[in-house]
């Protein structure tokens, strides 16, 4: 019934509205003995912050946190990680001309039909910047993985109609685009696709790919928690997704058994499969090979036009764009894509632990 | 944790393996006073069952079920709910040359990786029998939607390349067609191209979209457990799903923000939106529109073809397709994302009741 | 919200009423490669039988029971493990004196009140049949902790205002006694007072003891999930029982610190204690000394006497006893007592796992 | 999993260690609507708080607290309440003489044996300042039942061998008594004792009694989440608590079944019970009586003498008393059993809105 709560073993809570205090993060069930390391976590939040380049929102927001318990001598202790992101931008007067209306395909309505009454400052709960707790619980949850050298590699791999023209990736470009799209040239093309975007007063949809290196066999529950369901339900989860795929995804829906199964081979030991439509996962668990999936972004419902829309009240009105908003999410989002996926992992490894006798 | 536990108030736990004694569900929460349809149930059964038209498997299963606890005078009572659904097949002799080798693409290799050995008698839990337990569940979840006239309607939309041509559903439709497309020309074409791709010994994939009618405003819970991303865990724990998009999924990738937005109206008192991009779910709730979502389904992994593959020694081999199984699976998994849906809905309809002074 | 479910990661669910086809329970979590013993779960079940002693009541249940799935080849594939006990005692007839009725102290009032209605065929869901399950669900819990060397003993310490002299317990005496009472002269007691209640057509309260032995130490989570509070849930939710203490107990209150506390020494290498009023649990984790806790449990609320109640009207009427009943529930309690114990102790040793880095 | 979570709809995670920055509570599944008064969360936490009386530590804590989330115009939104209450008395370099040695009774050496490592300053996470955060999610529980007058009420009834002498409580007389018994003889002799023990350099235990009036018919789910076990893991999730009882409890082993029953009876339409031995919960659902029970708390293991002990190394040493410590842990532990009395009401009351149709 958690609904602010994520994973079985290591476990995520999350509070905060936009424009509150601050946001934050509990973590319960990190294993003890990790070292936590300030500067990594840090410069997660740096990656999803609003600011970083001249492509995102130019709103500033920033990234101070304090890990409030769970940790001793630099270690963590097994207590739960409370870690506080204090909002250093309240100017909540900004947002009175919201109090009667609702955004269109923003939450405001759904959250008023649901609860009754809703913090109309900044989308409050419904605000993107929750993700922020999540980027620094995922920071955590990096930090246990790298124990077990499992890497995460999140980047951007379209924009409108813009590809990315080859999955072969460079993991070490990634952060070398401000858009995080591992191909100079490409990377290129999306920038002007955004700008011009951003100057028609427009915003853009764009996709999220992520490779997952080095997951040991056997990760994943059969049945319900199959490996690939929790990491679609947490990316399904982030603000703005309208679609998950593993493996070869929708493309599948087209293909025959014979040219989409993925055969085995031994390679030194090692058993490996010759293609990878499975993206990793078979039967809901890990067999050693990437684990690939993509993550569909719709465009941002805040941008510089009027559009139609009903108040609280029930009656038509008209809402104009305001404020200083992304033209396009994916750059700032592949951080949380990692967080999540990274929250899933260090999860289903633990999980792993109880298995066999 | 519970791998084979599903939901957080209407709760399903499902067992058995498809060469065992049978397969069975525990549903633990569903309310009290429900009147229980044995023969909706049976009806439901019989929509997932093998051999039910020429373009499935002609195996043969008979779907009894016996309804072990939580009904008295015909009335839920709030007790669990156990079905059980006997094996009428068990002819494990049929599966001596599985013991030693990894199927492709099936769950083989990942389940001894992950539990150090393996019930290989046809698949063992990672069969999609297990299903039929998940349809049997479902039942009773759309018996309780019911009396919310929530409707719950999913179809074949697509085929290898074959796709219906319109989104505008006439529902009646669907069970008249053996491939479950509500679209005579459609299903013609559809049945055409599964008869020659089986003639081939070959499989293909497909694609199912479902239409949620009449789902109340408020549910989903935000932030993790919005109604989408637990959609999306339901239908991506089905067997060979390999995606998931809710509205406008991925084509959301190409699309501005001012062609996506939903805008809000008035209706003669009711507030609708004038397009439903967003597939009836925003920031994670309901917002009345028509809930829209598709689920991509892999092509079947076992064909009557030989394929390449190591054996649980490590040794490569060779393995040749054997039994009956579908040439496409999307005919038959219609209720099965139609059940899985309707567990969603039961529980955050459920959960609905508690959020509110 | 499973409240049918009992456990985080070794996790069962029970299911059924006492006159309907029959009791289930579903083990979820149990690790693979575990040694299934048929023998050793019936001569559980046949410890917690009816009709097994003079003492006990002349009613009776066959145990038998089926195990439906998670077991191939004699052994756990960590898929979940399903046990039916069918009733073949469904005397349906003589429970009509029931249905209007509400029997003083039972759950006949509780359970229409809650559920608007109620199954009152032999108490329904509340019957305590459902303990089979729960005995059943234990045993596969022993042997798992078997192989850990953890060994549970309940015993009967107090019957009325008898109690057994000493707590150094000979545990092999314990099932010679029929009233598993570790000490032949104090058995003559109980079994003299017990045989006086019965003629009286009255029935008696008890006590049972448990001592856990060779528990590691670290087994536990702080905080809300302390084993002792684990342990009093699992007890208290025995049908019966009023009431639980660990180590000390309600003894703790009229005691000092300075004699309470327990003075850590090593002796060779083993840090213990020198005494054990903790119970072998500080801070909610085992320290490695033996558990020790008491439940006590309520007489029996049906006997052959004649009580004022009021039927489902609200008229004040009358009800005889009826049938036959325990006079004192605490002898076929005991096997109840340590599967509960046992499941708590399997659940909390595969989490000891998860802890650390 | 989540060993620092609590409740299943209404469900608080709490954090933070007794000398970190602060400790704080998660509460997530809170309705929306209701109406937050920050004078009862602070005259609840004052309640608890240290130094407030002369039979208490003089320790000071300040118990400031800030509510970061969850609340927008005084009322809740639905969203999760965090609140945070700040340490502000962080001298940590008092117990470096704790860093190397094992505290008898105390949970240094399980949290050491547990994890591997242990926050030593003042206990860490096992210092009894986590029920501050209790208390702080326990006002808010109140809060909400308010709403439906249930009231709780918990008060001192015994301290060592001094006994209140009768149950039938003036309620309005708890506060007047500085150790929160409701009678001024008694309270005279406890407060005596209490002083005695203190200027001999020791410590003594004491029971709370907790009554719990106009709780509606049906709280509480059969088998294993009982309302009475509910109650009991909450109490026993309390530090120093070593027992529970419901109703009769221990005494009730001594009873025949003719004295214990309860008879109904039917007063002006409302059906009660002539005695209350169930203490207002039969078949683990409440019946609309008074809900009664006991908790017992073993004397404070710190203490003004020399113990013996071990070190971390397994050497025997010996450690002093050091420190302000409460001589007597049930005057302030009262709005800590209510607080974890009123979130486990809180969420049964949700809960019970979920089970019929």
């Amino acid at each position: 019934m958690a609904a602010n709560t994520f994973g079985e073993i290591f476990r995520v809570t999350t509070y905060g509205e936009s424009h509150g205090v601050g946001i934050g993060v509990v973590i319960d069930g990190c294993p003890s003995g990790l070292e936590i390391d300030d500067v990594f976590i840090r410069s997660e939040l740096e990656r999803r912050k609003p600011g970083q380049s001249r492509i995102v929102t130019q709103r500033h927001e920033a990234e101070n946190f304090v890990i409030q318990s769970g940790v001793f001598d630099g270690k963590t202790t097994g207590a739960p990680i409370s870690i506080f992101i204090p909002n250093t931008n309240q100017r909540s007067k900004d947002y009175d001309h919201l109090k009667e209306v609702f955004r269109p395909s923003h939450a405001d309505y759904t959250y008023q039909a649901k609860y009754g009454n809703r913090d109309y400052n900044g989308g409050g709960r419904s605000s993107a910047r929750e993700t922020a707790a999540r980027v620094a619980a995922g920071a955590i949850a990096k930090l246990f993985l790298n124990h077990f050298n499992i890497q995460i590699y999140g980047f951007v791999s379209q924009v409108g109609d813009i590809h990315l023209p080859t999955m072969v990736i460079d993991y070490t470009k990634i952060e070398d685009s401000i858009i995080r799209c591992p191909d100079a040239a490409t990377t290129k093309q999306m920038v002007n696709l955004i700008s011009s975007v951003r100057k028609s007063g427009d915003t853009i949809g764009g996709k999220i790919s992520c490779h997952i290196l080095n997951c040991p066999t056997g990760l994943g529950a059969p049945v319900f928690d199959k490996l690939h369901a929790d990491l679609g339900k947490a990316m399904l989860s982030i603000n703005a997704v309208k679609g998950f795929e593993i493996g070869s995804g929708f493309e599948s829906v087209k293909m025959r058994g014979s040219e989409h199964n993925d055969l085995f081979y031994n390679q030194d030991g090692h058993i490996l499969t010759r293609s990878n439509h499975s993206g990793g996962i078979q039967g809901g668990i890990s067999n050693g090979m990437p684990i690939t999936f993509n993550v569909a972004f719709k465009p941002v419902s805040t941008f510089m036009r009027s559009q139609e829309t009903v108040d609280i009240h029930g009656n038509e009105t008209t809402i104009d764009g305001k404020g200083r908003h992304d033209p396009c999410v994916v750059p700032r989002a592949v951080p949380i894509v990692e967080a999540m996926a990274a929250l899933v992992l260090a999860d289903h490894l633990l999980r792993q632990r109880t298995v066999r006798l």
